[in-house]
């Protein structure tokens, strides 16, 4: 057990998550028209505030540059008029989309004549324990607005300054428009405490997102006692069977690894049919080691690899379960789709498999028994996206079985109540 | 932080989990019929085992009576051939229902063509832990079943002897039929620890449902690095609106209250505006004084309480937020239905709230504003059940907002996985 977390702390972030809680109840009676009305303006407000926060973010760089961030991270916390531009115009699109609040998720008058529904609702107050991109403190923000929701921010101390500056043009303006700035705050002190602080206010947070490294989502899994959806650690296969077509195979396997490799529904570990392994192997690890692609593969791989003039070495079992997060891929032969399948239960993180079949069976059985959020066939891993599955927003892609699976937007951010109206109905 | 759990019982919890795991994939494949048929056959072997069953909870009882068990929990471990067979019946009824596995939730075609679907499939492997009743054995064995899901029981050890005849009897049914005795498993060694070492089985375990009482659910919900479905703690409120029909809240206080007082349904506390409190507060006091209910009552309450010849005392603050679980009721006075939302907001726990009112406006602003599982107008708290809202079987009723909230049956038992058909896309 980890050390005990700061009273002083606790006390901020729950003096914060309350108030939070009372911003939730006005929240959550607004219209659909007041939500939409009150999004644009935020967007309006980013915009106007772009010197603001560039000033700031240009703070966060050169804090980041002192301290030797790497260049990517960099690269990743780096706004510029353009990119506020998008992040305002995020908002303008969540307006834009429906409202989950008020949907009649089933309902029914009973035999004795009571009339019941399930309606859905906001959560209430939900906590993002997040790393460095700040855009994520935005789309963040609009979504838990849009579906009716206080939220408490936690972002990375990388982004310290952007956050602030951007809380606080989205504060300002709620605070004009007469809404309550409570709705959107920002944990600003109690350092990693904050995060520990959060998760643990049962009952004065409804809901913790966690968004970002494996280390962060297993401490958040291991320590909350608010409810959280886990998020976002993708082990991925692209399982090439012997009924491929494998002209898409190759397609497949090159954009699933080399589209954008930091992204957790990028492809880990590639697994190929041993009757197609002399055709296919190849071809595709030449493409892959033109793209960059660095090898871990399995002994019997090893020719290939060679042959194709790849950066490789001989993967170590630990090597199929890695997340590598860049242009890295484990290469494996398995004798059946069964063998491919057992793979995929050890090593896989129930995110996105693959399969590359023209076979009817195969697709079939893959389909029904792969344990995963998102199973493909004939697709690149890339598609498990919100964006893609035309939820027109994502606030993260759920990797557990409770309450959202894949890509989530606002109607993961809600829940339901019953409402039973009655005319002095007893039992 | 509780005492480190015995690693031998960890390793015990650990590899039942994971023969589980292993039944589990077998029953994710199962079509409807042959689950509907496996059910019946094993409402059939409870049948066939009353007599051992009856012997075994014979020695449970006898063990109670020697320890000094309470005649109400000796009551409700007491099995007869009349409840065996009520048991075995709950197995049939289970098979009727709809198979909520392969449901289509959503889906559609993206503008590439790539074709998704939304498919609902069991959790896994489920993890129950609960209290005296020997039926739950039975009852959480069939909709796990039926729902795809092996299920690991941890039940009470005052049980322990009938649990261990009904787990037998089915087990013994599945091996018979060919099917995998791993899919019901009663986790019978390690005590205490036994329960603790599911809720942490990480990985290996999809879902806990605690079923008991507080202090059960508190140690699961605080413990459990397994994702939980809280259940049943129920402080339901009912609010009498200075525009009730009082003859309607009468019936519907009395009843909330006395109709089954031991149960999560039942109303705990009483709220009644001012101004029809001198009307209302005579007559419902004596009726419950009749049914022996014992009341905790606000300053202002005492004089009717004394007049209705009931047995009282005024109640402490925190009376307010206290399950009696039995014919104990708190009743306060307030001036406005604010002040009775307020009071449900500090005291309630979230699970069935009620208001009787023939005003339009007081109803929709309270079924807008309470936040419960399930708000009622007009009617019994005790209609939050799943049988009554005609789900036809119920696993426990979540007071938590993450996946399933209110009464939960066979869906609620279900995740789901998203399945993407493509050809060749890449994106």
């Amino acid at each position: 057990m980890s050390e005990p977390i700061d009273p002083a702390v606790v006390d901020y972030v729950g003096d914060l998550a309350d108030k939070a809680r009372v911003a939730s109840r006005r929240l959550a009676l607004m219209s659909r028209a007041e939500k939409d009305a009150a999004l644009l303006r935020l967007a309006d407000a980013v915009d106007a505030a772009t010197p603001a926060i560039l000033e700031a973010n240009a703070e966060d760089l050169e804090r980041g540059r002192t301290t030797g961030m790497p260049e990517s991270l960099q690269d990743r916390l780096r706004l510029d008029a353009d990119r506020v531009a998008a992040v305002a115009q995020a908002l303008r699109d969540v307006a834009a989309l429906p409202d989950p609040v008020g949907e009649i998720v089933r309902g029914s008058t009973l035999a004795n004549g009571l009339q019941i529904r399930q309606v859905r609702v906001p959560m209430g107050v939900i906590g993002m324990i997040y790393e460095a991109r700040p855009n994520v403190t935005v789309d963040a923000a609009g979504l838990a607005l849009k579906s009716g929701n206080a939220v408490l921010l936690r972002g990375g101390s990388a982004a310290a300054s952007s956050n602030h500056a951007l809380v606080e043009a989205m504060r300002t303006s709620l605070d004009r428009q007469g809404l309550p700035a409570d709705a959107i705050t920002l944990l600003e002190q109690g350092g990693h405490d904050a995060g520990r602080a959060l998760m643990t206010a049962r009952g004065r947070v409804d809901l913790v997102i966690p968004r970002g490294g494996a280390a962060l989502i297993q401490t958040v899994v291991r320590e909350s006692t608010v409810p959280v959806i886990e998020t976002g650690i993708g082990v991925c296969h692209v399982y090439v069977d012997r009924s491929a077509d494998l002209g898409k195979a190759e397609r497949i396997t090159v954009n699933a690894k080399t589209h954008r490799p930091s992204v957790c529904n990028a492809a880990e570990s590639l697994i190929v049919h041993r009757d197609v392994a002399p055709d296919f192997l190849p071809k595709v690890l030449t493409d892959l080691a033109a793209a960059g692609v660095r090898l871990h593969v399995a002994p019997e791989v090893r020719p290939y690899a060679e042959a194709a003039g790849a950066a490789y070495d001989v993967a170590a079992e630990t090597d199929f379960g890695t997340e590598w997060l860049g242009l890295e891929l484990s290469v494996a032969v398995v004798d059946s789709i069964d063998e491919a399948m057992d793979r995929i239960r050890r090593y896989g993180s129930g995110h996105t498999e693959a399969i590359v079949t023209e076979d009817r069976a195969a697709a079939r059985r893959f389909t029904a028994e792969v344990d995963a959020a998102a199973v493909m066939v004939n697709a690149s891993t890339r598609f498990t996206d919100g964006g893609e599955f035309g939820f027109g927003a994502e606030i993260g892609i759920s990797t557990q079985k409770l309450h959202a699976r894949g890509p989530m937007a606002l109607p993961e951010l809600t829940t339901t109540k019953w409402i039973v109206e009655g005319d002095g109905h007893i039992r």
